[in-house]
C-alpha cells in the first residue's frame, strides 16, 4: 500500500490565486449601496484598503501571490493531502477518499490562508491596526497570528456564545498579541443596541461584524481597517491555494479530476477554497459533483432564495447578492460556530444559481457521529465545522458502495477540533440534539427580507 | 528562498527502528529485581507482553517496523522538517535552524510513535486491555488513540495537577474510547496509600505509574497489560523514527550532520527519538553537540548522580540504572507536565555517563518567553515541554551569532500547546515565576536514595 500522505514538491507549489469571477458563465452581480446603485470602490475605502478593494472587484483569472505572503504561507504549506485508506476500509467502500488537511496551520484551520495576505496588503497600504469579528474563534486566531507576523495591532469581536464555550481561543489570540472581546459588547453603538434589547444575547456573526466595522471606521486616526474572514470575493480568492494544491497532489497520486468535491460551508470561504479550481474544470466540461455542506440549523444554500441582503445586523455593509436567511437571523448556538452565518458568499451563491453546485444540509448528531468515526479510524479530532464535510464524505462513500462505483472523493478537512472539545463532551454525554430548521421556520425568517431587491444574472 | 518545509518521498521513509543499545561503547547495565539480581524477562511478563519484553532487552541494531504499524504511523508520518527562516531572521543568527515537527500527530505530540506499536504488539500477543499513566495528557491521549485503532480497551491514570489544569485531555481520550481517572485515585492500593497521607496530593508520574501497573497485574482475567509512554528502551526505540526521518530530510535540504541536536527531556523518549541516530554518528566520530533540555525544577541529568532507582513511588518496577531525584520525588506543578518525572531513561542516562551528551536545565519563564517568540515568528503555539527545546534553540542560535559560525541546529518540536493554554494565560498575566531547584534541595532528595546500588559500566 502506498504512503497515505501526498506532499507537494516545492516546484509545484501554486504561486497564483484563482479567481472564479473570471470564469462564471453569468457575471457576478454587483453589491448595492444605500441608494440602490452598485457600490463604487471608493465607498468601501473607509472599511478596506484600496489594494484589497481592487482584488474584491477584479475579474482577472490569475492573481500573483506576493513573494512575502508566499514565504509566510509556506511556513505550513503545502498542506498534506491524505488518502484515507483506513476510512475506506472501515466503510467497505470502493471509493478512493482524499482529504486536504488545513488543520496544520498556526491557527489550526484554513483561515490563515487569507489572514496572511489581508494583513500584508493592509500593511503595504500603511494601515496600523485591524479589527474583525470571529465565530468559533478560528478567524480571530488567524488574524491575530497574521497581524503579529506583519507588525499590526489587532482587535477581535468574538460571538458571545463561542467566547463562553471556548475561553482558550482568547488566550491563543493573546499569545499572538491580539485583543479579544465578547460580542455584543458595550464598546460600540451596534453592540449597545443589541444588549439594550437582550442583555443575554448569544451574539451572532452579523452582530460582531457590525461592531468590528464600526470600530474600524470610527478610528479618528484613519489608521484602522476591517478584515473579514469569509464571504467576500478576495477572501474566497485567497483560499483557492487549497484546491490548487489539491489538484497538483491528485495528479501526483495518479488521479484525474475527482468525481465529488466536498467542503463545509458557513460564510463559504473554506468551500470556495477547495472547490473553485474544480468549478472551473466543471465549467470547462468535467463531470464533477460539487457539494457545499451546511448545518441544518443554518440552511442558506438549501433553503433560501437568491436575494440582496446585508452582511451584518446593523446594515453597515452594502447589499450583497447572496442566499440569506436575513441579516437579523440569529442561528441556534451549535458548536460549529464558524458555520453560523446568515448568508453565503456571493461567488458561491452565484455558482449555485448557475447550477454548478449540489448543496447539502446536515444536522449536528450525524456530524458528531462522523467526527468520532473519523477520529477513531483516521486519528485526528476534527473541528465541528469540518465534521459537516466528513458527514458528507461518509454519505458519498456509502453511495459509491451501493452503486459499486470506485468514485474519487475529495474533501477539505478545514480545521482541528482541539479548541472545541466542549462540544464533543456534550455529544459523548448525550446532551446534544438535532436542531435543524423546519421549512416553516425558514419562511418566517425570509418574510423579513421579502422586499429586498433580487439580483439579476 | 527555498520552501521552508522539507517533506520526505515515500521511498525514503524509514522502515526500521534504530536501537542505540547496539552501539553504546559500554553496555547498558541490566535492571535489578527485589533480590538485587538482574531481572529475567519472565519476571516482567505480568506487566508487559513478551514480544515487547524481547524488544526491551534486544541489542539488535535495526528492528523492522511491522507493516501494519508502519501503515498506521504513515497516517501522519513522515512529519515535516521545517527550516526556520523567520526565526533565524528574527534572531539575526548565521545558524541554520531546522525543527522536526511531531505536533502533527493525532494526539498532537511524538507519543503516538510508540503508542501505535505498543498497542499492536499487545494485540498480537492476545491482550485485550491496556492501562497506563499520563502527565500532561499527551501520552494518555496517544494510547487511547492507538487502542482505538487496534480494538483494545484503555484506562488512563492522569496526574491530578494536570487533570485539573487540562480537563479537555479527558475528553480527547473519550473521543478515542479511552477511560481517564485522576491519580492518586481510590481505585488502587497505591493510590489509596498516597491519599491517606495527603488527600490533596497533586500527584506525580511516579504515583500514577504505580496505580496503572497495579491495575494491570491485578486483572484476574490476565488479559490486561501496562503501557509506559517513556523511559523504557523499547519506547526510546520506537521514537527513533523522528531522528531517522530527520537525517533523510537534512540530506534533502543539502545538509550534512547537524552541529547541534536538541530535544526536551522528561522521561527521555522525545530526546531519544530525535537524538539516538545522531548519537550513533557521534560514536562513529562525527562532531555533534547533543543537548537534552530539562526543566530546572526537575534536573535529573544536570544535577543527579547515576544510580539504581525505582521507576515509581510504590517501588513496583525493578531498579533501573538512571539519573534520578528519587522515586518519591514530587516535582513542582509546572505546566510542562510531561517533563515532571523523577528519573531519566536508562539509555539516555547511560549515554550521558559515557560523555555523549551536553545536558541543559532551563527555568520556566525563559521557556515561555521562547514559546511566545516562536509563536509570533514561526506561527504555531508549542507545548510547554517543547518550549524547553525552543529555549535551547534560541540560546544556541545566539551563541552561533556571537561566534560568527553558520552552525546547523536541529531540534524536535515535540508537540503543540493547544491543550496547555492555561499555562500561557498565567504566563501572560504575569502569574508564573521561576521554580528551579537549588543544589541544597537536590541534595535533600538524593539523601533518600543514597544507599541504592550503583550501576557499573
Amino acid at each position: 500500500m502506498p504512503a497515505p500522505i501526498i506532499s507537494l514538491p516545492p516546484d509545484r507549489i501554486p504561486r497564483r490565486w484563482y479567481n472564479l469571477a473570471a470564469d462564471l458563465p453569468k457575471a457576478l452581480p454587483p453589491p448595492l449601496g444605500p441608494d440602490g446603485q452598485p457600490v463604487r470602490p471608493e465607498q468601501l475605502a473607509p472599511v478596506f484598503p484600496m489594494n484589497l478593494i481592487e482584488q474584491e472587484v477584479s475579474t482577472q483569472r490569475w492573481i500573483d501571490i506576493p513573494e512575502e505572503v508566499l514565504q509566510t504561507l509556506l511556513q505550513w504549506r503545502p498542506t498534506p493531502l491524505r488518502r484515507c485508506y483506513a476510512l475506506e476500509k472501515h466503510l467497505g467502500t470502493p471509493a478512493r477518499i482524499y482529504v486536504k488537511d488545513e488543520s496544520v496551520s498556526p491557527a489550526g484551520s484554513h483561515k490563515p490562508n487569507t489572514a496572511v495576505p489581508q494583513a500584508w496588503y493592509n500593511r503595504e497600504f500603511g494601515i496600523r491596526k485591524l479589527t474583525t469579528e470571529t465565530g468559533a474563534g478560528q478567524w480571530g486566531s488567524a488574524i491575530s497570528y497574521a497581524c503579529s507576523r506583519f507588525g499590526l495591532s489587532c482587535k477581535v469581536f468574538m460571538v458571545r456564545v463561542s467566547f463562553d464555550q471556548k475561553p482558550f481561543r482568547k488566550t491563543m489570540m493573546q499569545v499572538w498579541g491580539g485583543q479579544c472581546v465578547a460580542s455584543p459588547s458595550s464598546e460600540t453603538a451596534a453592540g449597545r443596541a443589541v444588549l439594550a434589547e437582550n442583555p443575554n444575547s448569544p451574539g451572532s456573526l452579523g452582530i460582531a461584524i457590525s461592531e468590528a466595522v464600526e470600530a474600524a471606521v470610527t478610528d479618528p486616526t484613519g489608521g484602522t481597517r476591517y478584515a473579514l474572514g469569509s464571504v467576500l470575493n478576495h477572501v474566497c480568492l485567497h483560499q483557492t491555494v487549497i484546491g490548487l494544491e489539491a489538484q497538483e497532489q491528485l495528479v501526483l497520486a495518479g488521479e484525474k479530476n475527482p468525481d465529488v468535491v466536498i467542503g463545509c460551508a458557513g460564510g463559504g470561504s473554506n468551500f470556495a477554497g477547495v472547490s473553485f479550481p474544480f468549478i472551473r474544470e466543471k465549467i470547462n466540461g468535467a463531470q464533477i459533483t460539487i457539494i457545499p455542506v451546511e448545518p441544518a440549523s443554518c440552511p442558506t444554500l438549501t433553503k433560501t432564495p437568491y436575494t440582496y441582503d446585508h452582511g451584518d445586523i446593523a446594515r453597515m455593509t452594502p447589499l450583497m447578492p447572496m442566499h440569506s436567511l436575513g441579516h437579523s437571523f440569529v442561528p441556534s448556538p451549535i458548536h460549529a460556530g464558524g458555520l453560523r452565518y446568515h448568508g453565503m458568499a456571493p461567488t458561491v451563491s452565484c455558482a449555485q444559481e448557475q447550477g454548478l453546485l449540489s448543496p447539502l444540509a446536515v444536522d449536528q448528531l450525524e456530524c458528531y457521529a462522523a467526527a468520532v468515526t473519523w477520529a477513531r479510524v483516521e486519528g485526528n479530532i476534527p473541528a465541528p465545522e469540518t465534521s459537516h464535510a466528513l458527514a458528507a464524505v461518509i454519505r458519498e462513500a456509502e453511495k459509491a458502495k451501493q452503486e459499486g462505483k470506485a468514485k474519487v472523493i475529495l474533501a477539505c478537512y478545514s480545521g482541528h477540533g482541539l479548541m472545541d472539545l466542549v462540544g464533543y463532551q456534550r455529544y459523548l454525554n448525550g446532551e446534544l440534539q438535532d436542531v435543524g430548521m423546519s421549512d416553516m421556520e425558514v419562511q418566517k425568517c425570509l418574510h423579513r427580507i421579502k422586499d429586498h431587491p433580487k439580483p439579476k444574472l
